[in-house]
């Protein structure tokens, strides 16, 4: 990226992700103008967002009544009302940060590679669900995305300056969630209130469920897999209930190098839209070894969280098997945060839909959709032994 | 570096890191040529390098008898014998590994300078005598100094591939020594042969016990000012018992980068002379999390390590304090080491030193050599009160 102000479009904007976006804008407002916003429930943060920011245009896609033009206050000029690919494509946007939750994030990130923006991928499903297509679409359109997972923004600083053909194995680092301890018989009694409750992390509700059954942490490993294009079976999961090393690159001469921060989104984000500058935040927590600190790191419990060995299975298997595996942890998370099912049942619910899906190979986007909707249904109807 | 096979010559090679440096000089034998050697004792092993590598010119300035062209096995082709500077000069050297110890390392260092050699720099005195000399030199002969110790090597790993001006901190690791947890009290009755067995790393005698005493870290405190410009006081030590994680860069954004590896010389001398490129030597051991693995970290206890203090108020104070730092612990070392001083005496005698010198500022080299040479007087004479 060159000089000047940048013009950002924040999808997902009344998530965490988003609000953590608006954050960092806020901070280097000389830098960067917020002139789209989308979100897709909350319309009480969004029209705050609105008369904060200002944006040119917007997109609501909720159901709840409110956000009307003649509801913002008479001060603000009315932003102009669009659908999410319209906003990730509009030509007074230069960076497009994807920070929706599920499947909601392909189509606008797909629209805003085919015109040609910088893209800023906090939307794992993104790359888990149409990886191959999407990275394709990125190389033929000359588009750089950028992560802002702190686990990829990690391994991509790692990267920095390094010959990709002397990578040998990236490692992501896991804080284990709020269960890494718990036995068997205590994880299938667990609350989506407990699960809930991350250690480390701040995040949305879907992202913290994932976190604590690790299918976050598998949905990583294929993210990254097409991020930086290593094989999957070069790149392994190390448990780190600290969260302060936020992953690992080794090299071919068995050098590591890692990121450390203190957990906070901002950094990533930050770093993804202000690549390849970095710029002092004062609102950043530092890191501070005044104080004795330890950083501990051990295999993950594979028979404790299937979803880890679920996912990776699904990557290898290809074809439609990983849009599966995100529909239906989509839906198996909602009917878990639901109290329909049982903590342990998301990853029997998803490792169902896979058997019993019939996949494509080299899927197009219309049988990634349609891949999609079958798994939806499936897990909709799907009911514990 | 470009293609073709380099021609390397390693001064000190009998040494700790020399014998490391011809180990991986034999793993790549098709990359590099080992031509020139020095050593200053041990002929034996001289003699059997000689025979093994076959150099064009040998240095050996010990005064042990033996090593004598008609002594060498009568297969093997006489090597020229020169000085160490002569060596580093010589135009078949492509090369120099400066993996001396003390002051043997300043004058083939700028000699090797002088003559346009790529220098490999493990002896960190040369950098602490005679930093803005050297730098200086490099800088005009437009020459590449790359750390060999693994510290440096972190930090120039670290930072590769960053913008110089948003490095904020380097942050150099300890292991603490063997006498992290000792009391003061236990600290006083030290003996040489305690001090020499280090918990992590294998390496010289003098080194050793400047791990022993933290003055191995205030050295490399300067040696870091000087070969990355950045001040002082942005230059942290953290003691890291594992020696595991190498050194960490903090940046603008207050991102940090760590290097890890198993503690093994040969990973850094390898990679200080194949950089830009990251060779897979199946000799070294590589990082494994597939066990649980604690890493910890604490501030040095400064009233138990004075050197640290001692070494950085010597950097501090410029001139030719450091050059008096190094030579008066050079001899400190050795009265300690033959029973004639205390542990804790090095600390007193080398402060001592400092507080009775009167420093030149911005030294010629010849004021450099003089300090030298006053403080080894002044340590040789001291006693403890």
């Amino acid at each position: 990226m060159g000089g000047g102000v940048k013009r950002i479009a924040v999808l997902g904007s009344t998530g965490s992700i988003g609000q953590q976006t608006l954050e960092v804008g806020r901070i280097f407002s000389n830098r960067f103008r917020i002139v789209g916003l989308g979100a897709g429930k909350n319309s009480k943060l969004l029209s705050e967002q609105i008369r904060e920011f200002q944006p040119r245009i917007i997109s609501f896609q909720g159901t709840e009544e409110g956000l009307q033009p003649d509801n913002l206050p008479s001060d603000v000029a009315t932003p102009q009302s669009a659908t999410v690919e319209e906003i990730a494509s509009h030509p007074d946007v230069d960076i497009v940060v994807i920070a929706t939750s599920g499947k909601a994030g392909l189509a606008p990130t797909l629209a805003a590679i085919r015109a040609g923006k910088h893209v800023a991928l906090a939307n794992k499903e993104v790359l888990v669900m149409a990886g191959a297509i999407v990275m394709a679409e990125a190389k033929q359109h000359k588009v750089e995305i950028t992560p802002v997972d702190s686990e990829h923004s990690a391994i991509w600083q790692c990267l920095r300056g390094e010959h990709r053909d002397e990578v040998v194995r990236l490692i992501l680092t896991a804080s284990g969630g709020p269960f890494l301890r718990h036995s068997m018989n205590r994880l299938a009694e667990i609350t989506p209130e407990q699960a809930l409750k991350h250690p480390t992390w701040k995040m949305g509700r879907k992202v913290t469920i994932d976190s604590a059954t690790l299918m976050n942490k598998g949905m990583e490993i294929i993210e990254a897999h097409w991020l930086f294009g290593l094989p999957l079976q070069s790149i392994d999961v190390v448990v780190h209930p600290e969260s302060i090393v936020h992953s690992m690159v080794e090299f071919a001469d068995g050098s590591v190098k890692a990121q450390l921060s203190q957990p906070d989104m901002r950094l990533p984000i930050q770093y993804a839209i202000t690549y390849p500058e970095r710029l002092p935040n004062p609102q950043l927590p530092r890191m501070n070894f005044d104080r004795p600190t330890s950083l501990n790191f051990e295999p993950p419990d594979m028979a404790k969280f299937p979803c880890l060995r679920i996912a990776r299975e699904a990557a290898e298997r290809a074809g439609t098997y990983p849009a599966v595996l995100c529909a239906a942890d989509e839906v198996a998370v909602e009917l878990f945060l639901s109290h329909r099912i049982g903590f342990l049942d998301i990853a029997r619910l998803v490792e169902q839909a896979l058997e019993h899906h019939r996949s494509v190979s080299q899927p197009s986007l219309d049988e990634i959709w349609a891949a999609d909707a079958w798994a939806r249904e499936y897990a909709a109807k799907w009911r514990p032994e």
